[in-house]
Order: C-alpha cells, then sequence, then structure tokens
C-alpha cells in the first residue's frame, strides 16, 4: 500500500509538472520580470472578490501593431505596399516617368524618393491608397500581404510577427480581455489580416484613416475612399481614437516607440491596476536593435517614463526565447 | 397504463407549450409579418450546414437610435439635454441674456430660439455640450439621464424606450449577434447610457461626435471636447461611420427615418441574406404618428424604398403589444 501511495502521489506531481507546463500562457518568454509582470497583472484584475478585479466588459488592452506586433525594419511594411502599387500602377500614370517621388521609387531609388520628406511620402499613400472603394482596398490589401516577403529576410511580412507578443494577445483573450490594435498604419490596411494574424476582428482595428464618402455607382451603394487625411493615430491621436473608437480607458496598453507615449499614459493614468509595457528592440541579432536615435521606431521619451512609472520594459534579447512564430 | 400514457403525453404537451411560450423571444410583438420576419432571418443565419448560415463574427446588427429604439418627438432627447444645460450654464454667461438663439431658451420661448434654423442648433449644441474633459462631459451626461423626464408624458426619457426593440437587441445578442448603434445623436451623449439601457457597450455605439484634443492638465492625461463638428453620423454618414468603426457591413439594420435610408441601403447590398427593417410611427394614441411630412423623423424615400425592396416594415400599432417597458 504505501509503494503504491508513493507511486501515486509521484504520478500526481509529475501530471501536475506536465500540465502546468503544458498550460504556460507565454511559453516564448523567459522566467523574468517583464513575464512575471503581466502574469502578475493579468491574475491580480481577473481575481473576483479581490480589490483589484477588474468585470469583463472593462478588460480592454490596447496595442500599437508596427514594432510592438510586427516588424517595422528598415521601413513599415505599409510602405512595401504603397512602393509595390506605385509599381503596378505605373502603367496606367505615364506622367509618373518625370513626377518625383514617382520617378524615384520606379528607379529603385528609395533614398531620392525620400528626400521629399513627409510631403512626398503622404503623395505615394495617396497616389497608392485611395481612388477605390472600399472593397477594392480591401481585396488588393489581402492579395498583396498573401505573398508579399520582406526585402532583408526573404520571410513573409506575415511570418514577421512576434510570436511572443501573439502569446500575450492569446492570454488576454482567454482571460476576457478585448484586445485592439491602435496603430499609426492605415485602419484599412490591417483589418483585411488581423483577424486571422491576431485574432483580432476589424471592428477591434483602430488606426489612421483618409476620408471616405458614401455614393451610389451603377445602382450599388460603395464606399470611396478620398485622397485626404481624415484622422492621423499617432502620439496625442491614440488616445483620442482609443476614446473615439471604444469609449472606455484601457486598462493595459503595448508599444514600443515615443509614438505610443501618451496612449501609455493615458492608460497609465486611469483608477485601479493597470499595465503598460514597452517592448525594446534590442536584439540586433534576431531582429533590430534601436532606439534612442533611430528615425523610424524612435524610443526615447518613452524609455524615460517608462524607467519614471515603473511601466514594463521588455528587452527582446533577453526577455524573448524566439521572436518569430 | 394507457391512462398512464395519456396523462404523460398531455404533460408533456402542456410542458412543451409553456416553455415555447416562455421562450418566445419577442413577447411585445404581435403575432404578423413582421415578427415572423424577424424570426425567420435569426433562424436562418445561425442555422448550421444551411446555405444561408453567417458565422458568429459576421452577425453584425445596426440600429439606429432616435425613434428606433426610443421616442424623439416632439424634440429629440439630446435636444432638451442641450435646452437644461444652457439653463444651468447661463449664470456663467450673463451675456446669454442678450444673444440668440439663449436668450429666447432662457425665457422658454423655443419657436424663436428655433427661427435660427441649423445654424442657432449648432450654437447651442457647442455651447452645450464642448469645452470640458470628455471624462467632465460623461458625469453631466449620466447625472442628467438619471431624472431628465419627457415635457408632455412626464415620464423619464429612459422610460420611453421601446421594449418591443429591447426584446429584438436580447433575441440578436443571444443568437451571436453583436449589435451596434449607429446614430445622429452624440456618441458621447449616448454611451454613458446605452450599456445599462440596451446591453450596447461604449465601443459599440457609433454616432455623430466633435473634434477632441489629447492634453495634459495638471500632470494628468486628458482628452477635452472642442467647439468644432468632427463627423455627422446621419444619411450617407451612417455607412461611413460604420466602415469606420465596424471594418464590416452588417447583415441587419434597423431604422426608423430617410436618415437611416443609406444604412439600411448598404446592409442590404451585401450578398447572402440581409435584413432591413424601419419601424413606421403610426400610433397617434400610444406614442405619435408621423411619416412623410414630419420635419423630425421624416420617413418619405425610406417607405417607398422599403415597399420595393420588400423591407419590413413595422406598424407601432399593429405589431406592437405594449410600446415602454
Amino acid at each position: 500500500m504505501k509503494i503504491k501511495n508513493i507511486l501515486a502521489a509521484a504520478l500526481a506531481g509529475a501530471l501536475a509538472f506536465t500540465s502546468a507546463h503544458a498550460a504556460d500562457p507565454l511559453p516564448s518568454w523567459n522566467d523574468g520580470k517583464a513575464k512575471q509582470a503581466i502574469v502578475a497583472f493579468v491574475e491580480k484584475v481577473t481575481k473576483e472578490g479581490s480589490p483589484d478585479f477588474v468585470p469583463v466588459a472593462e478588460r480592454i488592452a490596447t496595442f500599437d501593431n508596427d514594432g510592438t506586433l510586427w516588424c517595422e525594419k528598415p521601413l513599415p511594411v505599409q510602405l512595401y505596399f504603397a512602393l509595390d502599387r506605385v509599381k503596378a500602377l505605373a502603367p496606367q500614370h505615364p506622367e509618373w516617368k518625370d513626377k518625383e517621388p514617382f520617378a524615384s521609387v520606379l528607379k529603385g531609388d528609395l533614398k531620392t524618393a525620400a528626400a521629399g520628406g513627409e510631403h512626398a511620402i503622404m503623395e505615394l499613400m495617396m497616389a497608392t491608397h485611395t481612388g477605390m472603394t472600399t472593397m477594392e482596398f480591401e481585396k488588393i490589401v489581402k492579395d498583396w500581404i498573401a505573398t508579399a516577403k520582406h526585402p532583408t529576410t526573404g520571410k513573409r511580412f506575415l511570418d514577421m510577427t512576434y510570436q511572443p507578443m501573439l502569446e500575450v494577445l492569446a492570454y488576454l483573450r482567454a482571460n476576457g480581455f478585448k484586445n485592439f490594435v491602435v496603430s499609426g498604419g492605415g485602419i484599412e490596411f490591417m483589418r483585411p489580416w488581423m483577424e486571422a494574424a491576431y485574432g483580432i476582428p476589424p471592428e477591434q482595428v483602430i488606426g489612421s484613416s483618409v476620408k471616405t464618402k458614401f455614393e451610389m455607382r451603377g445602382g450599388q451603394p460603395v464606399i470611396v475612399r478620398l485622397p485626404e487625411l481624415n484622422f492621423n493615430d499617432d502620439k496625442g491621436g491614440k488616445p483620442v481614437g482609443i476614446n473615439q473608437h471604444i469609449g472606455r480607458r484601457p486598462i493595459a496598453a503595448f508599444g514600443n516607440s515615443d509614438g505610443d507615449l501618451q496612449m501609455l499614459q493615458y492608460t497609465g493614468a486611469g483608477s485601479g491596476v493597470r499595465f503598460c509595457l514597452y517592448v525594446h528592440h534590442d536584439d540586433a541579432e534576431r531582429e533590430w536593435a534601436y532606439d534612442r536615435e533611430s528615425h523610424i521606431g524612435k524610443l526615447d521619451k518613452g524609455l524615460d517614463e517608462a524607467k519614471a512609472k515603473g511601466w514594463t520594459v521588455v528587452s527582446m534579447k533577453d526577455d524573448w526565447s524566439r521572436i518569430y512564430p
């Protein structure tokens, strides 16, 4: 009988270990402060009867996209989309051969194209992102993203999402959270693929947008994309976009750059337990290393404020056992 | 044994009847075409394996608010809110005594106030709805709506929602639908009370809005309401707002006026089974009777298009056994 008991206890222990291991919601996170902080936050707000308990309806989490959920180097993915669209549309625009920034893009000379600054980029975006109906644009994006590949890694962009962050999304969702993307990227560039990639439905995607217009075309009601900026969902625009779309303050926010700072400030300033996290790109070997001096994804003020406020700062190098799925 | 069987069968029949009766999801709807159409639609799109089946994620229903979910006569509720705010704010605005439309509002002379047309109404709205933070505005709305009463019925506005429509909301929700309000009313006027009144959370409320701005006040991040229209969620603005917030086409839409026509057209033009419904105010005794000639809630083109397209038109008089909860 004694031996039987010991065997049973050992078996139970082994099963418990296996089960705890299998149940690790964040298997691509190395044990450390960042992982512990995420788990501690979720356990706190989901523990019924605790003073930190948050009802399911209020479990709102917001995520930046570029550099937080997928790569943004050397250029944000949407810019590659715009460049590919310039090439695809060039036959219909013979005038582009002599017109900047299009001429340089068509020659593959991105440096000269970028010399026109924000104005040039806006011109590229409007020329490639507007004029069609929303349904037509959705199809263009879906077709492109299904195969488009990163210029240096050769991977599909869709395979350059961050596995540890996919686990955070799933972990929060399993704990009753509603996850929203809040990105400077185009709202209609993101929606067509985020449900499959992140489990985030279109109505939980917030982004920059162009103006649109309802009209009848051939007896069919359509929404047409106009070449005019409607909303810039970056910096102070992020809390504004959150308020406009969600109408309540998130209890958790995840970003990677100074463009996310106001979202984290707004989230952190709510009453009760709040969670703010910065992904710090410090892994030149497996991804990219950049912060205070970077033109894209600059993280400077945010890094200081994270220290001052005790926000969680993730070291991609140390905290993540793998980067991509 | 035979008698026992008969008794058992009778009992089973009685129970089935009770259960079917108790399970009527639309008890305030009289049996008729409108009720049958709603139930038939829901049964079609939720029947797995059927060609009309719609996955839960795509079960999006949109509802106008004023005149569709609650009363809008003699004036839309939000206008009473604005008038009450003018009175409450008058001590801080001595100049209003000599300035239209404020002077007439303060004298209780709405006709003269309204003589200024849309411009005057916009001035009233901006003076009473902006300048404060979103949190301050939310509290003002919550405090007001908790007690504010209708000028002729004496009921609280919150008790002048339509019971049959509350049942439709609950019925759809129970069948996996996500219900959105899509209203010309102010988005931040509606959000503070719609979760309790309709079971619709803030992130599923779409409406007209003013511009807002993120800023730090006393070290605290706030969002400030600015006296400038951001979005007019009416007519063609409704499909635009739906696309902006939801990013997919509803499969069911409910309205009561020509202001909802484009939303119904956009919804109805999708592929697969779609459901469009107009509430027709034809009950002067229990509510109000108005349509083609009404200034508020005008239903003219919509009534013609509903006939032409076979949309469901609800007679409040004949289809609803009760109006208010």
